[in-house]
Formats: structure tokens, sequence, C-alpha cells
């Protein structure tokens, strides 16, 4: 087990990144312990802000002779509590925020080298000013940073055609529990040079090693990107049209999300400046987004050829195409808007589950009904990436329903919901990870060797257990 | 260490998979030790051919309880002896061959559930079949197995556009060192329950476990690929061409080969039915494949676009288009014999290397050079996949001279090539992995960091190392 670093220790670790970037004070620790949610309340002696690899490497020998636990911190934006220290006091925080340098863009490779603790969005901003793409886009971005984006492989709403952070990264640098720093900032597309260690710490929320670096791939911009905003029936109805939109777009869809009337009411209601772009009522619709490296034009006619196939099929009951740059970011407005009103309708109970694509239909269609059995009255709220079968399946409390009342039922309706994903093939976490919040869960359904192979890796390469202990493994 | 097992221990082994599924022959086991090129000839007592999951879970279960030494094996089309055993005759080969089966097609998912067995060619042709593009494209793909390029991160020529083997992998079944089986044949895009074991067994080379069935991605089938022959005088137009590529058809661009004039000579000289599409000679070659999902003219209309801003821009010096099927399907006749040509010329000392795209105008001129100070007369082959940095530069004997003096520099041209190929940041090995072939040079020059780390893992999933030993690491 690790110890709670005394008086001595804290200034042997204050020496390495200067007193300067050593935090004692709760105050100012504060904002490093608790994540967004606040419902998972740590405590910390020592917050440590190092300025280079070098210094974490310093910091990570240190904890290691002294058997000190490390909590790596990105922007504190998860959802599942992997960044922050547990409530026992001993557990110390390492933030990456210093380490925020684009160190290369190369432009003939497509490749951005950058150090853990820069922004997604001025990632995204240095790619858009060499015209190029950095297409991973979530939410948080003007927050989250890159390093923290590939220790929980981060989703969005760029997976479709671009994959998640594991595929947007080429390289790493991780400094390892003993303090050893892994420089493999490769910014190659192919290497068959041993076993793959870069996917192994990508995803491993802070477990296995401290990301301090990494490469990028960059992609040709785009010329043009058009979203149609579709009312539909079913999720049967939508599950159609992306078929019919991956056959007339291939890899030019670039969105396909699926969202149900009732958290369009939420966000029309709740968050200034959202509209429903279509003025007829429906249970269903369907953002698709396609991008052309040749033009706008081109972009809208493969979209309008989309629509018409599935209007003539009869699959799809209204559409509207953006026909400015203001209505196309109104609509993305209104996505990005979605997570964050749920907060104005009272207590929600949310999963972050992928089921194979094709069962989507057949997972809402069962888990509602289970659901309600459960909390009657309750309202659910369904959205995501249908493309990438991941879907938010949050639910929130009944209308003049009691909060706390509802609030106990978190553990009853996740078994049910997770269940059945389980039965259909499915994960209960796409793409928020596990931290603390969910390693029960996964200890206990997850199949057996699958954790036994997860603590013999973890116990290979932090022996001594002091990389973010209690999360998830 | 493993010991060679008696005939007792054979024949415990061979009632697991029947007297007609296991080989004592040593007539009938020869194809099974002698990887193709005949460089590492390898000695076995058993050849086992189990027909299911089961079958060689109870394989590894008797090799685990007697320190039996197992190599899994595929199509034995791999090119550094990672499927063959080593010369000690002590190692079981473990055939896949008889699990073939394509266990599932769900066109609505885009997946496909196959058996480690299946050869490439028949999973391309079940997803054709199903209106769907399997785009993993080897030359061995008549011959190869799913497993065998899974376990060794094939690449071959369609990974600009839809990634490596292992990016068209959703979900494994594994049967682990000791005889469990990691069932983990998921039909999921986003899955971040843990850690990323999938990954860790892709390109793996058999050293952690026997790949026994796969989820694969499939995709949308193009409507249309065309292709275009251009001739130019140097890599650098060639990069230069790559941009414009990128730029013009973003990921509709599915090849872009580098090919010097010496290695088009060859083939057309020693391949029957190829030629050069072009009249006029050019030092250097690059093969354009554009991809449409709306119609063969619209791939037309946009190679037409890139070759008209390069020749605009004095980029190109020549080019060609296809204008039939006909000719689409001699100009890939033409890039697929090349590997093989290179025979006819006498001995090769070949090199599968990875530089990032912009270091290749680099690294062809450094080279040269150095190569030919070590062998005056040398005849240099380059040819290969320049969007994914990654180069065949093969050194083929001078015209009439002495094979065997040639032969000699093997080891001096090498490492010539991959001293050269690291201060690029580069791999020696991109896309054919290292078996018995490169482990040594892997262990000499990979960073001690990374050695350490593979050495850890292997350790702790295979502690009695009985899992293809002497192979990778």
């Amino acid at each position: 087990m690790t110890a709670a670093p005394g008086n001595d220790l804290i200034r042997k670790f204050t020496r390495i990144v200067g007193d300067a970037h050593a935090l004692t004070d709760q105050f100012a620790i504060e904002p490093f312990v608790f994540e967004q949610r606040g419902l998972l309340p740590g405590r910390s002696p020592l917050v440590l802000l190092p300025g280079s690899t070098g210094e974490v490497a310093e910091i990570m020998k240190l904890a290691a002779a002294t058997g000190t636990a490390i909590v790596p911190q990105g922007g504190n934006t998860g959802l599942v509590g992997a960044g922050v220290p547990d409530a026992s006091g001993s557990q110390v925080v390492l933030s990456l925020r210093r380490m925020n340098r684009i160190r290369e863009i190369d432009r003939a490779s497509n490749t951005m080298t950058v150090e853990a603790g820069a922004v997604l969005q001025d990632v995204q901003v240095a790619a858009d000013n060499a015209d190029r793409l950095f297409p991973l886009a979530l939410g948080s971005q003007g927050t989250c940073q890159i390093g923290g984006n590939l220790a929980s492989n981060a989703g969005g709403t760029g997976v479709l055609a671009y994959g998640n952070a594991r595929e947007l990264c080429l390289g790493l640098e991780v400094v390892v529990p003993d303090g050893r720093v892994f420089d493999e900032l490769r910014k190659l597309k192919k290497d068959n040079s041993g076993y793959d260690l870069k996917d192994l710490f990508i995803g491993s929320e802070g477990t296995l090693g401290v990301i301090t670096a990494a490469v990028l791939k960059l992609f040709a911009k785009p010329k043009g990107r058009e979203i149609a905003w579709v009312g539909l029936s079913s999720p049967e109805r939508a599950l159609e049209l992306f078929s019919i939109a991956e056959d007339k777009a291939g890899s030019s869809l670039t969105a396909f999300e699926l969202i149900n009337d009732l958290i369009v009411g939420f966000t029309v209601r709740h968050m200034p400046g959202t509209s429903n772009p279509l003025r007829s009522d429906h249970p269903w619709f369907v953002m698709i987004e396609v991008s052309s490296h040749e033009s706008p034009d081109h972009a809208r006619g493969t979209l309008e050829g989309i629509l018409a196939a599935a209007l003539r099929q009869g699959i799809v009951d209204d559409a509207v195409l953006t026909a400015s740059i203001a209505q196309f970011k109104a609509i993305w407005r209104l996505r990005d808007n979605m997570s964050e009103s749920q907060r104005h309708e009272g207590f929600s109970i949310k999963h972050d589950i992928s089921v194979p694509v094709a069962a989507i239909p057949e997972f809402i269609a069962t888990a509602g009904p289970k659901v309600l059995e459960e909390a009657p009255g309750a309202r659910i709220v369904c959205f995501g990436h249908m493309g990438d079968g991941n879907l938010h399946y949050n639910i929130s409390q009944p209308v003049d329903g009691d909060r706390d009342a509802f609030a106990a039922k978190y553990r009853e309706i996740n078994s049910v919901v997770h269940a059945l994903v389980r039965s259909f093939g499915g994960s209960f976490s796409a793409e928020h990870g596990i931290g603390q919040l969910k390693r029960d869960e996964l200890l206990a359904t997850e199949p057996p060797v699958a954790i036994d192979l997860m603590r013999r890796i973890k116990r290979a390469i932090d022996p001594s257990g002091i990389m973010n202990p209690g999360k998830v493994i």
C-alpha cells in the first residue's frame, strides 16, 4: 500500500518543481480534488505542477522510492473520477497543465507533436491555422487536455469518420512508474517493431504511467461541411437512414447523431439561443453531417442525394438542410448543449453505453419499459453517436417527483440498463472510461480472464501500485 | 525452458484433435516448418490442426501443464519466421487452417465475425458478396489467413485510407497460454472498459496467445475506383503530388504508391502480362488510386483535378488515367508483381522500413550513396506506400556479380539502412514484424525502456514461456 507523504517528503517533491509550482494550501488544492459533478470528493496534501518531462520523471522516481501514490491530472473534466485523488488524503496530484506547448507541426507528414497539458481547443486551432484538421471534438474541448483525452481514449462527435483519440495518436512519451521515460514520439503510420505499448497506455487512465507528450495525426481540411436535420418516426427508420447515408457518403459521412424529442425539448427550453430547426413534431431526430474535399456544394449535393433516397423510401418524415454558416453553427449548438440541458430537469441517471449498431432499435425498445418499471414516471433521454453504436441513455427524474427518492434508484437502474447492454454484447463504458465510478462494476461484470490479464499487466508495469491507485483495476 | 514432447505426450496432444488432424510424419510436417524463403529452416515433432476454439484451449492447457512450446501458424506466408518452429525439434506447431469459417456477416453493423484460419481472399469475397468492402489487401491474400494478418498487424496497399489490420479489427477471441479463452468478440466501435487487451494481442506474433476468431470491420463499397499512373523526376515531386492529392481527395485517396524505374523494369522484364502504362522514360513513378461513393466518373474527375493542378505546377512530367477495367487491373497487376520480380535478378537484401512521410525524399537521397559505398554496383529497388511513409527499400546484387559475395553483405547493408532509418525517427519493421529474423536487432536497437516493458508483459501473460518462444522478445 502507498503511504501519505510527510512534511519532509513534501519538501523533497516541492524542490523538484519549485515552490511556485507545488500547492499545499487546501484552498488552492480544491479545484484539483473535486471532479466536476462533485460525486467523488477527494483530498490531497500536495498538488505538483511540473514544467518538463524531466521533472515528471524526477517526481515518479521519488514517488517510487517512497511508495507515494501519484494521480496524473489533465483538465479535470472526466466523468468517472479517474483524474482526482481518493478521500484518503494520501495521494499526490500531478497536474500536467503547465506542459502545454505545441512542439511542432509537420504539414507534409500531417502530424502535430504536443505536450500533454495542451488544451484540446488550442490543438484544434493550431491545426486549423496550419490548414489542417484535428478532428477530436468534445463538449469540454475548451478545458480538457490532450493528455487526458489520450489517457481516457476520448470519443466525441468526430469518431464516425476519424476514430477515437486512440486512432488519432501516432506516438507517445510516457513517464513509467519507476521514473524512466518511454520515448516513442514517432510520426509513423506503420510500425510493427514489437508489442503495441502505445495503445496499452492510451485508455489506461493514468494507471500505467504519466503521458507527457504525443504525436497526433492531422488531416486535410474539408472544403465544405453541411448538415441535415431530419425528423423521423423511430430508431428503426434511423438505422435505415444510416445505411443509405453510409452507402452514398462513405467516409465523407462525418456525423450521424440519433436524438429523441425529449432532449431536444429540454435543450430548447433551458439553453439560450437554441431552437429546433424543424417546425413539425417528431418523436426522433437525426443530425447528419457530410464533409467534402471539393466544396460546400458538393457536400450539400451528397446530403440531398441521401435525403431524396430516404424520402422516396418513406424513411424520413421531414428534413431541413443548413442554408448558412449561422444555421450550421446553430444546429451544432443545439447538439452540443444537450448534455448540459439535463441539469435543469432535476436529477438524472446517466449511461454511456455502446451496442452493435444493428442492435440500437431493439435496445431502445427493450430498455424503455424495463426502466419505467423500476422508476414509473421517469423521462428517458436518448441521444448519441448512432454510427458508433454509442448512446447517452440518461434517465431524468419524474416531473415534480422527489429528487432524492429518484437518486436512490441509481444502482438499480444502472443494473437494469447495463445487464441489457451486456445481453446485446455491448459495453457499459463506451467513451467515458472506468475511473473510480465504474470500477466495482468492471470487476463484477467483465469476464474473469480479461480482469486477470489487466491485473497481471498492472502488476508488471506498476509493481508497487503507486500509479493512480484505486482506478480502473 | 520448454521441453520436447515424448511419445506419450504426443499421443495426448493427438487425442485432443483426433488422429487425422495430428501430423507426425516428417514429410507431412515439412510445409509447416519452412517459411517461404527458406532462410530459417525449422523442425517439429508434431503439427496439430484443431477444429475448434475448445480444442485449441485443450492443447494450450496440456502444453502449459507439460511445458511444451507451441507455435501458432496461419497461412505461413510471413517474412520474418514468426510462424515456424525453431531448429530445436522441440516446438509443436498449431495450425489454424481448419478453423476457417465465416461465422456471421452483420450488414447493418458493418461487421464480419470469422475464425482465425479464414483465408484473406475468402474474407474479401464474402464481404463483396454482402455488398461491403473488407479493405485489407496483400500480395499473399490467396494464402494468408486472417489470424496471421492480425497476429502480425498486416499492412498492405489499403492502409492509407483504411488503416492496418489493427484498425480493421473490433473484437478478438484468443486462447491465452494457460488455456483459458479471452472472449471479446465485440462488434463495438467504442469500448473504454479497461485496458486495451485486443491491441496487445494484435501484432504480438503469437507470443502472448493464439488468436482463434475476430470481428472485422466492413465498409460501404465504393461505386468507382480509378487509377492514375504518373511519371515524375524525383521523390520531392512525389511528395508535392501527395500533398495535392490529399488536399483534393481527402479520405477518397485510397492508394499512393511511389515506385522507382528499376523495379518497373524488373517487373516488365520478368512477369508475364505486365507493361509500363507510360511510353516515355521517367526515373520515378507514382500510382494514385481514388475511390468514390458516387460513381467511376466522380473518381475520375477527382483524379483529373489532382493531375491538372500538378501539371500546372510542373510537378508531374507525364500521366495516364485508366480508361477501362482491363487497364485498371493491369496497373494493379504491375504493382502486385513487383516484389516477386526481384527474385529473377539475383540475390536481394530487403528492408521494410518506415519514416515520417516528409522525410522520404531525404531518406532516399541519403541512403543510396551509403548503400553503394558498401556494395558498389548494387541496384537499388525502391517502392512502397508513400502515404504511409513505408518503403520497400531492397538492394539487388550487381549484374553479373557474385551472388554469395553480395549475400554476405546482408548484415552490413542492413546496419547502414536501419541506422539511417533510426536517425529519421523511423521503424526498421514497418509491416512485416519481428519474428525470428529481426529479434536480435530489436533487442539491440529499441530503447531499453520499451524492451523492458515488453519483457514484463511477456512474463506476465506467458510466465512459463511456452507461447511461440524465440520470437519478437
